[in-house]
């Protein structure tokens, strides 16, 4: 199977990165050849551009990136009754950018199929639609993986695997295109999940899109807080305020395309949180009726949190984590890594978490679950201080 | 050492579980057996009853439960001017139970100093002053580890490690009782905050409290949502949600002592929620002027987000990220980290991104700033590919 991915960014590079650990040949492009030498260079695929050299003039800058809305540009122009160059283009570039990119891409026939990730779906389509492309070819798409990082040196094979990703059929869409873009979820480890762009654009508000404001919100109030309050911050707040990272341009070009439908999950979390601060008010002056109002909130927070689907295994959970308390010093990492290689065990990932004003640190060491046991005592042999 | 804990619920036994691992002598109470059982099954420490059967009559249970309130009823009297049981007394009990929970105690002189662990600490403190407690031995305290779960069995003897521990004194408080709960925090691997009770209050309302509610209120939006819409929920989400599963009888309980501080926190969220909503119903229309609003709303969540402090205390983003390809084989981060130490650079932080079932993945690197590039030109004259 042949793909050409189209923005190298977070997503677009992984899922390149997934269909190379299937043996896909995967040609990438994107608008800075930055992004797209660090997407080649960690094996995502090869240039389009150095594979297909005839599809455009060398050297010109490819109109699409992964990371930033940009000018969509002409690119070549395929001869009529060409071969496609791949049977399948993903397009993952910002959702301004879905409906020209699509158009360009389909004027190259680069694709028997095209498909992209744009984190909203009505918009995008209605822009394919005006601008005349064909639909019957067009899947519009959202692999749910994400990160509050972005750009290629983020980017995962596993970032889908166990995760939802939608599939939005235009009422023009072809089953077999469908089909294709079905097979594409799954060769990422995806769990392809079928509904119409308006239900995905309401869906991605209450799960997405209203949680990341109203993380940005949290965040908001921690800019003009005391630093000795900020000194207080827990886990708890790093959580919930975790996305709020995200970029700015980026969110405001997709919130903008789902406006009405984020607009209503905001001003009803609006409301619940101004009911629980009058609540709150009373309560504390005495009133311990509207401890109820405020317990009721808390509850139906319960069953809201329950309600979301549980993962579906991936490999980062399926690992068995090795805590080791290492001295906070230069090379007392590559000492613990070098006993790891010596054990013959591979540290799939790794987390430090420091003590401060404590001499000690903890590594967590991620490993596979029949290796564990071997590493915990090889490490312990050799002096250090293993746990769990 | 010898340490009293009443409570054996999160809190309690996790800090018991520190000081086990520390050698310190601890004793434990809990109103319920079934919590004073698994914690000394866990071995977080002995019964205090069992060790010490002469203060309390056998079998009366004990009034104090980290996980729920309950009506305190009177222990046993100490003689008049015999030693005290243990050197220090933590009282892991709701916020409405630690004042009397501190009476009783003075009254059967269990300690020297006496602490407590509640999320507020204005309201407590005014209740044991009332109640005539002795103020020259207590402080109130509030470790800031915690987690969505409850009770003994989640508990952790590394859940304080590297997090704030706040030591909020009354004007009556010996400063000899703040050193030795300020030793207590240190030996739980906490960073001790010494901070007044009620900026203590606004501070959590701004960084625990308020961030709790909110999240619960995102949650609440989730109960009533449709079941295909829930199936696409990312990482996201469950991040933003996942403090909302905590218990809501004893978050109203915690809410309630703090409601002033709380209630401003949430009034102020709600007020940039309903902003953003009319900001993106205006954008949706095409005024384009009102994506400054939501672009703005997002930038302060981003700074807000970066003034989170990260390890040692200091701001999260002090690092500077080199990101290193490496093969996924043994042997290749004791490499990679025997070349940084050669380069005489520490480094701080690693995340390893692995891309399974191909034969590289990314270290990112934190380093200090001023030692990002030498590392990054040491690491690339060794052959490694360097990027960023």
């Amino acid at each position: 199977m042949r793909v050409v991915v189209m923005g190298a960014g977070l997503i677009g590079t992984s899922i390149a990165l997934a269909l190379r650990a299937r043996d896909a040949d995967v040609l990438l492009t994107d608008r800075d050849p930055a992004n797209l030498r660090l997407a080649t260079d960690l094996g995502a695929g090869r240039s389009l551009e150095g594979a297909e050299p005839g599809l455009a003039p060398a050297g010109e800058p490819r109109p699409w990136s992964g990371d930033a809305p940009g000018p969509a540009s002409a690119g070549g122009r395929a001869e009529p009754g060409a071969e496609p160059v791949a049977d399948l283009v993903v397009i993952a570039v910002p959702p301004a950018a879905v409906a020209a990119t699509l158009r360009d891409a389909q004027a190259r026939r680069l694709g028997r199929v095209y498909t992209d990730a744009a984190s909203v779906k009505s918009a995008p389509l209605a822009a394919a639609r005006t601008l005349g492309c064909d639909l019957g070819s067009y899947v519009p798409g959202h692999p749910m993986g994400g990160s509050e990082r972005s750009g290629p040196a983020a980017a995962r094979a596993d970032l889908f695997l166990g995760r939802p990703w939608a599939l939005c059929p235009a009422p023009e869409t072809a089953e077999s295109a469908v089909e294709a873009v079905t097979e594409l979820a799954r060769a990422c480890g995806a769990e392809p999940v079928r509904l119409s762009p308006a239900d995905h654009d309401r869906a991605v508000a209450l799960v997405s899109h209203g949680p990341h404001v109203t993380s940005a919100a949290v965040a908001a109030r921690l800019a003009a807080g005391d630093p000795a309050a900020l000194r207080l911050s827990g886990q708890g707040v790093r959580d919930v305020t975790r996305i709020a990272a995200g970029d700015p341009r980026l969110w405001t070009g997709i919130l903008r395309h789902n406006a009405g439908p984020v607009a209503d999950v905001l001003d009803a979390v609006a409301h619940d949180l101004t009911e629980a601060a009058a609540a709150l008010r009373k309560l504390g002056a005495g009133d311990d009726a509207s401890a109820d109002t405020m317990t009721g909130l808390l509850r139906r927070g319960n069953t809201g949190r329950d309600r979301i689907p549980g993962k579906h295994g991936g490999p980062s959970r399926a690992y068995a984590v090795v805590p080791v308390v290492i001295p906070d010093e230069p090379g007392a990492l590559a000492r613990l890594f070098a006993a790891a290689e010596t054990a013959g065990v591979n540290i799939e990932d790794v987390r430090l978490d420091h003590s401060p004003g404590l001499p000690v640190g903890v590594a967590q060491l991620s490993v596979r679950p029949q290796e564990a046991e071997r590493l915990s005592a090889a490490l312990a042999e050799k002096g250090w201080s293993v746990h769990g």
